[in-house]
């Protein structure tokens, strides 16, 4: 390509501070280093970790940056050493890496490669080593991967290539969101043929948690939620019992417990809020159940000792347990195959420069999944 | 014998009621109904479960109640319908039951019958159907059991025959510390050939984890308690390394991270201290650590979520996941091959008369287990 080896001037959305809107901004991408990929991000989703970062998590070291973390693209250029590349690859940026190298990449129990941004700047959720500069100032890659931007730059440990046939537009979403709920239920919780399972929260996230739930052949999949509109999503995807948590005024563990014959086999919890960690946790059967905490938060959970010691297990999930670079390419063929769904999650289409009011509707709720066309292919 | 169908007057512990010393009464103890075994108590060990319906739980629906549910013993008499016990065997009482009948006997996965005591009366630690009286009031069964009587009667599922050649001074302890210690270690967490682990808390029951880890093959056994004068023993039992918390002014989970090249593989918190619980997962290594409370308290635990997200689990375990009438019988038989270590538990040997001096000891830590002789052979 005539722009290998240069600086690419690009559109990106700049999160200057916290609480702030973003800004459309001309960036610097620079050049991709020694084993790494510089790719043309073609579409992104906006998903609720960005918010976290803008409006909760506020960590004054992880801004300026630009946010993003949920894209596919095609590959501009390669640096010295990558083989796995070549320009023109359809790809998917991994917040996750797998270096294939290290004790955790080595080991089937875990996806949590050590090599990876998360390891030394999980708090500031950005790496401090950085290809973008806008208005003579270095700003962060959000997650490493940053795919609020027309061009961004990944080391290849942190990409996946995707079969050429899949669309960028859908498949964007298996870069977070459908990948964390579907292999909490699949690879965390290992929900079982013929269970019962929970799930709170009918964001993107819970609802593949659903669709997971399903494809593991649970038998009775509890969808909850205190937004009753959300139930008409949740049984698209495999939801087979619905709750609207706010219709009680009992504990709403004990409700489950009357649907299920004393509480569920497996619960997920996708909300991000510790109450509703601790509802899911309660909720599962004594004996054997299982919750997984999926949604993400930074103050403390907690419980009563005789939920565990009454046989119940407490797990959390980060990115579905996916091993990111075999986990995604999988998950894309999957959705070729017509075994996983995306196009049901995606309620909203908007482009780069429309990135506050995506933000905005999932804010408040108002979407499922809005995906941002970034540059066109 | 002479006794059967007839109702039987010896002493026992009392516990009034809470926060006061027991009183050895002369009590009623009345034939076994039907399924039900009459067992002649001949020795009981000391646990702090007993310590903690005394002086912390202090349910005042618990009380009167006789205490002790670490014992053995000897069949008396049989109920109606009991085929299988005789006069003359020795037994272990068992303050969990195992009905073989219900979802959860059913099931490999779980040690917790439903159909014993604790499913209707956990709280208050004592069914309140009881055979015993006392200056004409009902008096209840402290856990199902109450060891700290001369007789006791006990539904058929929830005793086990054990080898007549096992010595029931010492297997008595196999009613509750050893089992739970040993099986948290084995069973619930399932501790893997060559891994590291950190036992919290070195008690009867961290000891008998400790011994469960290097049955089951860990390299590395941490040994952590604040009082120094326990590692010499954990040493016995199969510790590598030990760890006085209050040598240390970082925390805790850190000096074991350092220890441990980033945490140890399975922790087992057997304190009932919420603080230790917590830094137990803690402790433990991102990916897979595995961390198993143990020890018993009715407050909330906490911790934060990335814990969780970051791969590790948290368990509970109750009598060491042991089916009840399974396991004890095959943890006597491993005493009597010498896989097992009973005697080095044992620092005091006293009589019923003594349990007041006995709890004492323990109060104050200055003891692993007391046994108290009940009743002659």
């Amino acid at each position: 390509m005539a722009t290998a080896g240069k600086i690419i001037k690009c559109k990106a959305a700049v999160a200057w501070e916290p609480n702030k809107p973003l800004v459309i901004e001309e960036i610097e991408v620079a050049p991709p280093q020694a084993n790494e990929v510089r790719i043309k991000i073609v579409a992104t989703g906006v998903c609720h970790t960005d918010l976290y970062h803008l409006f909760e998590g506020m960590h004054e070291d992880g801004f300026p940056a630009v946010l993003g973390h949920e894209g596919a693209g095609i590959v501009e250029s390669v640096g010295p050493g990558v083989t796995e590349f070549q320009p023109g690859d359809k790809v998917i940026p991994l917040f996750i890496s797998q270096c294939n190298d290290c004790q955790y990449c080595k080991s089937p129990k875990t996806n949590q490669c050590e090599k990876g941004w998360a390891s030394d700047r999980l708090g500031e959720m950005a790496p401090l080593d950085s290809r973008f500069t806008c208005k003579g100032k270095k700003v962060l890659q959000f997650m490493g991967t940053s795919t609020f931007s027309e061009y961004t730059v990944v080391n290849q440990m942190a990409v996946a290539k995707i079969d050429p046939a899949a669309p960028l537009e859908k498949v964007c979403l298996l870069g977070c969101g459908v990948c964390t709920g579907y292999g909490a239920a699949v690879n965390t919780a290992k929900v079982e043929p013929g269970s019962t399972c929970a799930v709170f929260g009918l964001g993107a996230v819970g609802l593949a948690a659903v669709m997971g739930c399903q494809a593991a052949g649970a038998k009775k999949i509890i969808a909850v939620d205190i937004n009753p509109d959300k139930f008409e999503k949740a049984k698209v995807f495999g939801a087979t019992d619905f709750v609207n948590s706010k219709d009680h005024s009992k504990p709403i563990n004990q409700v489950i417990a009357e649907m299920s014959n004393g509480g569920v086999d497996f619960s997920l919890e996708c909300t991000g809020k510790v109450d509703v960690m601790r509802s899911a946790l309660e909720a599962c059967r004594k004996g054997w159940g299982v919750s997984v905490i999926v949604g993400w938060t930074d103050v403390d959970f907690s419980a009563r000792p005789i939920q565990l010691i009454s046989g119940k297990t407490w797990k959390g999930s980060l990115f579905g347990g996916f091993k990111s670079k075999d986990g995604v390419p999988q998950m894309v063929k999957a959705y070729l195959d017509k075994k996983v769904k995306l196009d049901e999650f995606i309620t909203h289409k908007m482009t780069l420069a429309q990135v506050n009011d995506a933000i905005e509707l999932m804010k408040h709720g108002q979407c499922i999944r809005t995906v941002l066309s970034v540059s066109p292919q």
